[in-house]
């Protein structure tokens, strides 16, 4: 078969180069190119068995229109829905997503950057594990922008897109405090990570300021939930003075739940509760918890905008964002006040 | 710098070549390796820089150790599990594994399969939207394995793993009827793949075999929550005589709760439910919620076991299995009898 390219394509049809790479990159809705007229290209196409490489147009262009997106567990519904708003947001400025979970693995990070270097990916979103700042300075050496989300290596120069965690559990324990509550515990996942200091301090800040105690338990991550929910329940068995609890992630929120099903503790007449994140399970549970909702449209809109930004400069200036979003404390019935006897 | 290769790096460090090879394409762990050798050779790399191109290598080879999995969209709890749960099965045998939403969008998909391809992806794991048929041949002839999950393609040849779909909705609804129930409802989206009309059927047969009358409410898949809620609530505000409800999916169950919260609709008193995939919000529901469990781990490991048997035969067979898993209802409270009055 003659090999075709894009101009034969445009002459046959009598349109120009331009709107057909346009539709032949998925970009004809961002251009506003209509749908017949995209109809009629791709299904000629079609006849004609027109198949360009877009590695090859890569190696070309120096473009792949493809983006590499890392983060810590896609079963995770906070990674899970930005990760799928992300896809939708950059799919609709004519770029495709690749994604894959680096579990918090140093050295299994470093192969996937490794391998989406290799598939010519244009550039990187990263919620980062500690020890990639190397790998990570190599990329932004070679000219390849880097958004990191979520977290961010303070050693390392790049635009992130953060919440503003501290803030979030200090004013979450205080709305604790406001409600008489005394002894409130903190229980959350074992992390040097930056979000994770971050969200301890803000509790012990806010425990400070009144002059209350704090009371930490930190579990190591285990894929294997049983062994999340067992040191748990010895916390809870041992401290039964606890009469309020903030968890640090939505995954320890939703094992501290299934951990006071079994002990039959009460929310929120025994333990009242705020959990960071927000998903269906707070939503939905009896009463309903009081969460930190994470603004996940906003973190995706402002992740791909700067990253379509740098990707958009020819020669990328190096001025890099700090982007800080704020959180939302949704109070709902788990952490009602006190009864006063 | 001078150019090293796998032979300098073995003879300078006194390994074997093989070593360094399994080493450096990360399957120490498979291999047995010890981690002593692995971080001796990874580091004298780090130090002389030696990297390899995994393309090149790929191009080479005719391998790139990466399988393309492609999801209807990950930021369902059904898919981030399964997702999740291949990745791992498959990194511990040392593939990688990059995957992406179709969206059930047959243009993107179609998309998506060609940027795999450019990207020399091993094989494909596919959750297919339907009108991928000739994509999906055209792969198979070119000798890359495809195996698809969830549901399949009835005019494609090629292996597949579901879950007996039609006995799970039969069982389930079988499992209402001897409860009382007599007026019983099936919410699901509206949808002509192979998994949703055989979920569908087996809800209509077991009503038939009782001679009750189906009620049927297809909802147009949308990404806006709204958009489900609001035809949910008038059909459930329309047939005020139904007292119990079978959900298609795990995303119509969960918006079907919301819609019971906001309508002030008791479970199991005014409405018994049961739906379609488990996960916590279903567990945590007060009463908690009779589901439909898949075995997503029996899912992940027959997908991923099927898979590398193809990749690893070479010119491999084209002879397909078909793998059809039993689902398990979990009975809980949501579904228990009528008070007999």
């Amino acid at each position: 078969m003659k090999k075709l390219s894009i101009v034969d394509i445009a002459n046959e049809l009598k349109v120009s180069k331009t709107t057909v790479s346009f539709i032949l990159n998925g970009r004809a809705k961002e251009k506003r190119i209509g749908e017949d007229l995209v109809e009629r290209v791709t299904k000629y196409v079609e006849e004609v068995g027109y198949k360009p490489n877009s590695l090859a147009k890569s190696l070309r262009t120096g473009k792949s229109n493809t983006i590499g997106l890392m983060v810590e567990d896609i079963s995770n519904p906070f990674f899970a829905s930005i990760a799928r708003l992300i896809e939708d947001r950059a799919y609709k400025n004519g770029y495709k997503i690749i994604y894959c979970s680096t579990d918090n693995d140093t050295q299994k990070t470093r192969e996937l950057i490794s391998m989406f270097r290799d598939r010519h990916v244009d550039g990187y979103i990263i919620a980062p594990p500690e020890g990639i700042e190397d790998d990570v300075e190599q990329l932004l050496k070679d000219g390849l922008p880097v958004v990191m989300f979520d977290r961010h290596l303070p050693k390392v120069n790049t635009d992130y897109v953060e919440i503003d965690n501290l803030f979030s559990t200090y004013n979450a324990t205080r709305h604790l405090i406001q409600q008489g509550y005394k002894n409130i515990g903190f229980v959350t996942f074992a992390s040097s990570q930056t979000q994770m200091l971050a969200r301890m301090q803000g509790y012990k800040d806010a425990l400070k300021e009144s002059r209350f105690a704090p009371v930490v338990k930190e579990i190591v991550f285990n894929q294997d939930e049983e062994m999340i929910i067992k040191p748990m329940m010895a916390f809870f068995k041992k401290h039964q003075d606890l009469d309020a609890v903030v968890f640090g992630t939505n995954h320890v929120g939703t094992c501290g739940l299934k951990v006071f099903n079994t002990l039959g503790i009460k929310v929120p007449g025994d333990m009242a509760v705020i959990s960071f994140d927000d998903y269906d399970v707070f939503k939905l549970y009896s009463p309903p918890v009081t969460a930190i909702a994470q603004p996940v449209e906003e973190i995706a809109d402002n992740v791909i905008t700067v990253l379509l930004k740098k990707l958009n400069t020819k020669g990328g200036s190096t001025a890099s964002h700090s982007i800080i979003l704020k959180t939302n404390l949704q109070i709902r019935g788990s952490s009602s006040g006190l009864k006063i006897d």
